[in-house]
């Protein structure tokens, strides 16, 4: 019952501080015989990093993983994977500042609070540099999940930022690789680049909505009661540094529906039930149908902004904190791989618990 | 690692279907000497219980629990606390059609798919019913909560029904025990009754949002990473029947703040650090502030519904179904207690899992 | 992490006290559309009731057990299996000395000092009436393992009663159910019959070495470090009552021996590697090689005697402690099916968590 | 549920390989607030280092450990802890033979049959090696048990090899640190250097048995079932290579005991209860008594000998397998740290495990 580990057959413990030696994860219930290479996570790390554009923190971190147990020539061994990610840029400077002040709606003053202690180097544990380890994480998942379940694709999108959506009508997939924002909609690409580069320019931040599909799971994955598909993917993206809000399907929107406005219907297809819509996000009782399944979540914006704003020292004494230095003025665009490599890592734990207590594929058969 | 459990150190699992013999919780870890007894437990199952009004389903079920285990002279012994609740109502009735068929919008389908087999009655273990554990469960939790935190309160309250939300600027707390929906709003209880006549008139259903708050709990609760007290929180309440989106603090609004507007001002107080607002619903970093915990829920529409709607047989034949009997038009109305048991179960736990790593109280003192 | 439960899949939590309304176990996690009937259990538990001879206490307890969840139309749905059993022996008869007085060798004055609470009642929480809950989880396990593993067999005898051991050479397996102590050895029972008569007379109580058995297991049950088989094996046999030593193959006495007598060699057989002896008892590196599992442990002496003890009341007082009433001479006897029941929930497991992670059969061919 | 790790609160999960880059083990749930330095967890990994004396393997690797998370300013922070040890004697040799085939005794067939992939350099994940992350992750457990139990002592040393035993009448506990064998009886010493040297030339091997103590330990740690402290120290013990037998204080003894000898009689000292012997290893009812906690474990010979053994490859065809190279006559000497280690982690997660429930100190008082 490690705190911080995540999954149950396929099981990511993530560790370190954004400016100790190292972060990464222990990875463990990889089933064996799974291509790993260090290139290939490295591929969604990269997606990860910082100082890609103007539009992230130009803190400079190559995030070069290292795999150093649980794969052998080239292939998972079933034995646990340890994914290392040395810290390069850790410069020697003064923290004295940050050390004795809380940073308002920051973990430093919880923190503290409960540990009597805390690395307030650049956020020590509660730095969003956690993410990069669950990624690696989440690149091992995706080698497992392609070995699988063939055809499974997982795409993460920003759908929201700030107060600008984007036009559920004007979304092309293609176009998610084609914009810093990795977002389906070229025109909300276009406004929020003009909408970002002000509020960077003025020292402050925004919040954001992703939203993350899986296309192609199989229906069966999931359990009854605190083993449902949505318990753990809603645990998994409300894990996620700043994170305050996760939807399945139309998620809060449903409370507004009616019964029948609510009720995918179901016909018999070619390859077994089909559905007219998707209200349930791919997942009724917490098993998936076979349908896409549908998450979303909110990033709140970075408490690391110019703007003063006012706090207390470890002392009790008042304070105008500001916060200089290398930040994301939309932490959310970062946060686009961390919610795939959740839903990676979440979607191959179920699907090995399903074959785990039922066997590979579905008992009931229907038509 | 059982998927019908939650909780580290306080550990409920649920057990039971609707037309079973009885259902029930499983409740380890619960801390000795405290006052534990059948009548207190009573009280919240009665609050959750069907048939009290117009607007929840007319199905009649005491609902009394037993409490089988772990309570000695009246109080708790450290071991585990069965809790049971007998199912009295089980009508002898044709259920041929649900044997054969799948209720759109309903875990009917995903359960024979997954499992082959399924306890149609009623919905077997996929009912709303198993929520009455939670709330039994809740109930122990509360005692214990009552004994380690004097002053906490935990209240729960229907802040949206269908497109209809409460007047953030009229709510009175009192007002929640005084209308059959739990709202704070006395203006909404109108509204809604009135809304609510109609839907459940047509054979309508429609959604909710529920919110939990708890006051009076000390800072320090909640770990980093996995073991943060929002990813508890999201995954009990996402694990509750119908539950579709989840929120802590602002929530999905969070996306439309900036930094600056985000960021909860933090001054001194006479007993320790003071919060100017409270947009981040009491958790920074997955630990407690101190502050008022804030959750949100929203709980789609009941699948049972009098409008027809297509679907398939077990056969893959189409089929129009029309769920007659007694259904809640509003099933969130009876999610308020099982969320504010839910959210007793987690604070529990993290009280337990603190005391277990930190020890009594907070490390990290402040002025 | 219930501390009540144990399995990783396959997990039982068991609940309960001698003399409280009811025992049972939880049982979540097993496979679908198993045949389990309230009968099939019964048979399991018949063998472990007191009271069928002299050589057991003459409690009398029908221990009838009842299955409330899980089971629909005979077959378990792949939800939580409720098992319980009525405790309908509970006389009402002054418990006065046994509140306030710790029998020297019984877990009274632990349960006392950790909990400041106890149901002294029969020994309450510690009570071996506890197991009854086991071996009805384990008629569960049986039933999953006959439908998983044709030609799986468990078997448990006891090998060694007080200073008198087995003959190994004169071992008949079929004389197990034919005397009151499910020995294979003819010979020993005939002596074991007679020595335990004098015990019983003198209110004395005697250990017992019981020893259990797997046989037609296949190779590949098990993980690494903390997942080995035998590692599991350990933990389910010594969390039995009395036990206090374990053994897998050739156990303690595995220490005289030289690396060449040790190591078992291995040809190819008709149907896979085959070994030319089981020093191992079936396991390497704690993943089963297909040869028998072997298992044994030692169940102390009950502390429950008639022979005076010096002991202290609750204040402090010293006391002498002479235990009336219905005791076994030989706990021993009663372990004999309690340990067959958790060799039976480990290896179910077991094979649960290696179809989850490495899929159905072996990955790696010989020959 | 990972199977690679042990512990409820303080959760230690070991990764790595034999001859992989490096090994370690990510230590979760350390109380905040404890004194960690590399250096005072090296002074553990040492005393279990290879090539000290002519009775260990002469493999030289310095097992120079690496803390890359976890600890700020010397101090534990309460999040991960991660330690590395860098695998640096990993000549490049020619491992053709040990790829194709089997060694009696050893893991490599089970791995194979299971995965269908191992690393068979030195054993891969089955060495000895890994037990190097349990001492390093024991050392860290060691630092809190001293901050939070002052005067607790844990203690391992050797009782028997092959089938010479210590005579228990000679036992000095300052013995222990000036024998290669870690034994308190300077006879058997003696004794034990002459017959494995012998041992050591004819490429023979030999077991051995440990015997780990604590003393010092509070009453009231453990809990009802499965968080037995006897069955957590069982499994933790029998987690270790080459174990086959553990024994909590008379073990497989106790079965030839009587119950009035067995019945460690009770008296009140000035401290709290006393007891006349300690027949129960310091356990009743899986609860510690306060007494001197005492675990043995069988260690069993290496299989890795110069004798050759009949065995297959892995097509299926005969051949006689001698194992060269540097290996251990007996591994059980280098195990007595290992073993004490395992003590040190599971008495830490007990005593958290009791705080958590039960908080600080026993709830009930005596006299």
């Amino acid at each position: 019952m490690s705190l911080n580990s995540f999954g149950h057959l396929f099981r990511v413990t993530t560790w370190g501080e954004s400016h100790g030696p190292a972060l990464g994860a222990t990875v463990d219930g990889c089933p064996p015989g799974v291509p790993i290479e260090a290139e290939a996570l490295q591929h969604w790390l990269d997606r990860r990093k910082p100082g890609q554009n103007k539009y992230t923190t130009q803190r400079r971190e190559p995030d070069a993983v290292e795999i150093l147990s649980g794969v052998f020539e080239g292939q998972s061994t079933g034995t646990p994977i340890q994914l290392m990610i040395r810290n390069t840029d850790q410069r020697s400077k003064d923290y004295g500042d940050i050390a004795q002040t809380f940073r308002p709606g920051h973990a430093d003053i919880t923190y503290w609070q409960k540990y009597g202690i805390r690395d307030y180097r650049g956020g020590g544990r509660s730095s969003a540099r956690e993410t990069a380890a669950r990624v690696a994480a989440g690149g091992v998942a995706r080698a497992a999940l392609d070995a699988m379940v063939p055809g499974l694709k997982i795409t993460g999108y920003m759908v929201q930022m700030g107060p600008y959506g984007v036009d559920r009508t004007q979304l092309e997939m293609a176009e998610i690789e084609r914009n810093p924002f990795w977002t389906p909609d070229a025109g909300a690409a276009a406004q929020w680049a003009e909408y970002l580069d002000e509020l960077r320019k003025s020292g402050e931040s925004v919040g954001a909505v992703i939203e993350v599909t899986a296309s192609g799971l199989p229906a069966g994955l999931g359990a009854p009661v605190y083993g449902k598909l949505d318990t753990d993917l809603a645990a998994a993206m409300m894990s996620i540094n700043a994170v305050k809000g996760v939807e399945i399907g139309d998620g809060m929107a449903s409370a507004a529906l009616t019964g029948s406005a609510n009720a995918d219907e179901i016909t018999m297809g070619p390859n077994g039930p089909d559905y007219s819509s998707n209200h349930a996000g791919g997942i009724l009782g917490g098993i998936s149908t076979g349908q896409d399944v549908v998450v979303r979540f909110a990033v709140k914006p970075t408490s690391s902004i110019l703007t003063p704003r006012a706090s207390i020292t470890k002392s009790g004494a008042p304070i105008e904190v500001v916060t200089k230095g290398r930040h994301d003025p939309c932490v959310g665009i970062r946060a686009v791989p961390v919610g795939e490599a959740m839903m990676a890592c979440v979607l191959l734990d179920h699907l090995l618990l399903h074959r785990g207590q039922v066997g590979e594929g579905l008992r009931g058969k229907i038509g």
